[in-house]
């Protein structure tokens, strides 16, 4: 079973020292949080992932959730009890405001609890975890009637949410959901439908569920301008707010699947199940997308989580397990073999791992800030600019995050070698749970579609810009100590503006050429977003070094990484690019039924 | 559950067309082989494997092998029957020696049934597929009584082999085994010891199992120079060849893993077994090498096996699924949606796996021909030239075509989105069955390590050398209208030279930067060596189409993948480059007890 610690070294690092959380107490969202809040925020928070959470991890492998013939679905041994300790001690209610019982805390802070949740047990933070989204949603698309209803309920997570969007036949492609809301003469709709790939569809944790249903009213134009959002709850809810009779919303089954056992994955059917619509009629994509940029950035930390956790096991592993001897100088000559973490090939694993895990860490807590920022920073020109950056850089935390999480689990695994094959290490689960995230709440090409379709070509490649030019502004800002990285960065910097300018300019001549390269496109963004990340920890580090502050070898081991990523990470910069202006020729050159030629 | 097509097409272009094996009629081993024969074992060999072992896939997976307290191990429903069919039509018979029951065709047709075997079913290959090796080692190194007593049952498949010879403290690092070998008055060992992850070692489809164990003498020298190899049978073989007593070899237990269920990965107790030695005493590891390269070779093919179902079920479900709109022109402006095979990103997952797939297995087949020729060509200088480039490229296979072929298998996943992730399609079964072939066998590091340090640099890069010109040469020589490949061939073969120069170089300075750079170097090669063969391919699709000759479509098809490969499969090659000359710094920088901080 793989043992979790969670790394709240290096978050205290990020919150304290890189991100300088203290400077922003001048705004009302951040008046309460001084570093000895945070010191608690992370201790606490920690000590309740790894003590209560991390013990249900191969459980909830192992057992997985059950279906009954009822419909009823029960989650793995000890997810209730856990779940009560949750509610208990007010982890799901951080940043939900405080109006509805939240406790009004920046979002940042949620964020590290979160990426800690999700190394301890994935599957268990897939119930809590979409419920914010659902929150968010009826917060600002919701009646005050809704709101009254439901919030204090979910924010309490004495009820928990869904997102009820995909269907058999349609997953990315909303516009052709079937499922059908007919209007009733008491203001409510009668929805009929099946959903799939329903996270938390049915469970056996809170009384009631409060599915957020994507449907289309019987004169609905066609397409995704024809879509509208309901509440559909489990249990009817009275007016005294207790909970009355049953909607006919139940689960036909739970899906068999590679991973997040821990997670029930179910096939929902509306049977003229009685829902409330949020929102405007055929407005439902917009209230949806509130739901769905929350999950996607909720994503990216999910795959830090899982190659956090990889991490932690295959470096305890290298350090123990003895293979073959060093190259070099030998640590101990009197022993028949060295523990594997002399070998170059390994440490090329794990510091790998180190950059993208550290680096990914910086880089989701700053777009968490200008998260709070967006929504609470003084000037309307400042939460403009934080909130063009969270939208420009949600897919490539979501896309970019995820991919590279679980390729990091992947070589977490490869470090233990078959023990990383068997169950028993757990590392086998970290690459199985990881595996959904590239997939889910969009799948990765579609995240990359959006970066590229969506956030650069539609302005241009305005705001882009504008995160080119922060980037390299900081280069040419930093110590000359800082060479290291200030010069390959400015030289990623560049053929990143190039990949930009040349999918802006090309998007014309071939809309096909946006779609061809987005996925290099992500790549590079997330590559030299790190690459940014590491700049700050270096110049962090290295101040912190010189005056001999703090815990020097945690400096030293930063400076480290920042070099490996410097030389290693941003290697991949040029590749992505030829990547990128490769184009649509030879994508499109076949005609389709040559994919019917087996191969 | 997927389907599996057999890619017999393909396979008969890559023998009829690329290698053109009826050229080869001079040499003895190709002698019976004309164009009539290798249609009629491709037809045979996929009509085999897809109508028997292919259904046995998802089964295998759903079942696994279960574990009896009595020590016994039983197959996956339908493996016992399967398994007699595979015997009594002799399929693991075609490139074992006449002498001994075999049908002494090449080993290049037996390459093509075992692609076949591990695409449809992985989990059952494990059982014949490690016996090769062992015939190879009883056959190189055996007496001839072992010969006579254990070759004609191995070679019919009467009986099947294992290669014992990981522990629990040791797998690459053979010479800290602890399993002795004890000589008898009767010129046989006394075996004690626990082997683990013997895929095989115990089973119900053979009366016999005939293990190949590496163990210790009671005054051998420390290391791997006192190994020796040790036949031990499950039954003792009496003289007239029937089984006598059961010799102390039990199963303890078979390993939960990830995936290849249908295979039992045992824990193998050996106690005061009766085992008699292959070769001399302390000269195990040269035997071993024999089975190991047998088996290292294989596993490319498993990469390759699962690339190519997956790719062809994520293939049909393109064609097939409809979610959004072209960006171009529609195919089909009436349905409210297109298959997904118009969007460029699937486009680039599905030819990326193309360009792996039909390029590595032209890769696989043309190995396994020197591999033939290093045995049968007519002069010595050819069998030398021929061993000496599959001895270069047996990691290369095994390494970058398990990893590859792993990826591959990933992309194909993402294609089917969530559908991708559940049991049902198959999808994620491939993807899990696929990882375990980088791990075992040597993992893939130690391939790296073996390609970059025992290949490359002992002889001062010189074989690599004679390769890299090959290639050079054919660059060189080829048609104008094949530039498009040939130019950037040409470079990344200069990439390449300028990479193996750095490594040979560089190794004295600081023996890690072998280690730090192997792994891309074996990229490198891997990346290069399926460059050479779509440059082949491309000529000779190009000059069939000239021609006027055979199916169009297929050529053409071979043409455009061609081109994307030129274009976005040698794009790795500068990012390759860069990574093998970033050196060993980095990675060596940090204490080991840097590597127990937190992240």
């Amino acid at each position: 079973m793989p043992s979790y610690t969670p790394p709240t070294r290096d978050t205290r690092f990020i919150l304290q020292d890189l991100l300088r959380l203290d400077e922003y107490s001048n705004l009302p969202v951040f008046s309460a949080v001084d570093n000895d809040l945070i010191d608690t925020i992370i201790d606490e928070a920690g000590k309740f992932c790894a003590e209560v959470i991390a013990p249900l991890n191969p459980v909830a492998d192992k057992e997985g959730c059950t279906w009954h013939e009822d419909g009823r679905v029960t989650t793995p041994t000890g997810f209730r009890e856990a779940y009560a300790q949750y509610c208990e001690a007010g982890w799901g209610t951080l940043a939900l405001p405080e109006e509805y019982g939240g406790q009004g805390m920046p979002h940042i802070l949620a964020t590290v609890f979160e990426e800690y949740l999700n190394s301890a047990c994935h599957g268990f933070h897939m119930f809590p975890g979409l419920t914010h989204g659902a929150v968010s949603a009826i917060l600002e698309k919701g009646t005050e009637e809704q709101k009254a209803t439901y919030l204090p309920r979910l924010v309490a997570g004495e009820w928990l949410g869904t997102m009820a969007l995909t269907e058999p036949h349609c997953g990315t492609d909303l516009g052709l959901i079937r499922t059908r809301a007919v209007p009733q003469d008491d203001g409510s709709y009668s929805i009929t439908g099946t959903k799939i790939f329903i996270s938390g569809g049915e469970q056996d944790l809170t009384e009631n569920i409060v599915h957020l249903v994507l449907a289309k009213t019987p004169d609905a134009p066609e397409g995704s301008r024809g879509i509208s959002l309901f509440i559909v709850p489990k249990f009817l809810v009275k007016e005294d707010g207790s909970l009355g009779e049953r909607n006919p919303v139940t689960c036909g089954s739970i899906e068999e699947k590679m991973g997040l056992h821990g997670s029930a994955t179910c096939v929902m059917n509306f049977d003229e199940a009685k829902g409330w619509i949020v929102g405007e009629e055929n407005k439902g994509l917009a209230a949806m997308f509130i739901m769905m940029n929350a999950a996607r950035l909720s994503c990216g930390n999910q795959g830090l989580g899982q190659a956090s956790l990889a991490y932690q096991n295959a470096a305890t592993y290298a350090l123990d397990r003895r293979q073959g001897r060093a190259s070099g100088e030998r640590p101990d000559p009197s022993e028949a073999a060295d523990p594997i973490i002399v070998h170059a090939d390994v440490r090329r694993m794990l510091m790998d791992a180190r950059g993208f895990i550290e680096g990914f860490r910086a880089l989701t807590l700053w777009c968490a800030l200008q998260l709070d920022l967006a929504h609470g920073a003084e000037t309307e020109e400042e939460r403009n600019t934080a909130d063009a950056l969270v939208s420009f850089l949600t897919p490539v935390l979501k896309g970019f995050g995820t991919d590279r999480g679980f390729y990091t689990a992947v070589n977490m695994q490869q470090v233990l070698g078959g023990h990383g094959y068997v169950t028993e290490w757990g590392l086998e689960q970290c690459v199985r749970d990881a595996r959904v995230a590239m997939i889910y709440e969009g799948a990765n090409g579609v995240q990359a579609m959006d970066l590229a379709g969506r956030k650069l070509a539609r302005d241009g490649g305005q705001v882009a810009e504008t995160y080119f030019t922060l980037i390299e502004r900081e280069c040419d800002a930093a110590d000359a100590s800082l060479g290291f990285i200030t010069e390959p960065l400015s030289e990623a910097v560049q053929d990143l503006r190039d990949s930009a300018q040349w999918l802006v300019k090309n998007a014309g001549a071939d809309p096909n050429n946006l779609g061809a390269g987005s996925f290099a496109f992500m790549q590079l963004v997330g590559i030299v977003s790190i690459g940014l990340m590491w700049l700050r920890i270096a110049s962090v580090a290295q101040a912190k070094l010189a005056a001999g502050e703090g815990d020097q070898a945690f400096y030293e081991a930063k400076l480290a990484v920042a070099h490996h990523y410097a030389r290693r990470g941003l290697a991949e910069v040029p590749m992505l690019k030829r990547q990128v202006q490769a184009g649509a020729e030879t994508l499109m050159a076949l005609p389709a039924e040559a994919f019917e030629i087996t191969v």
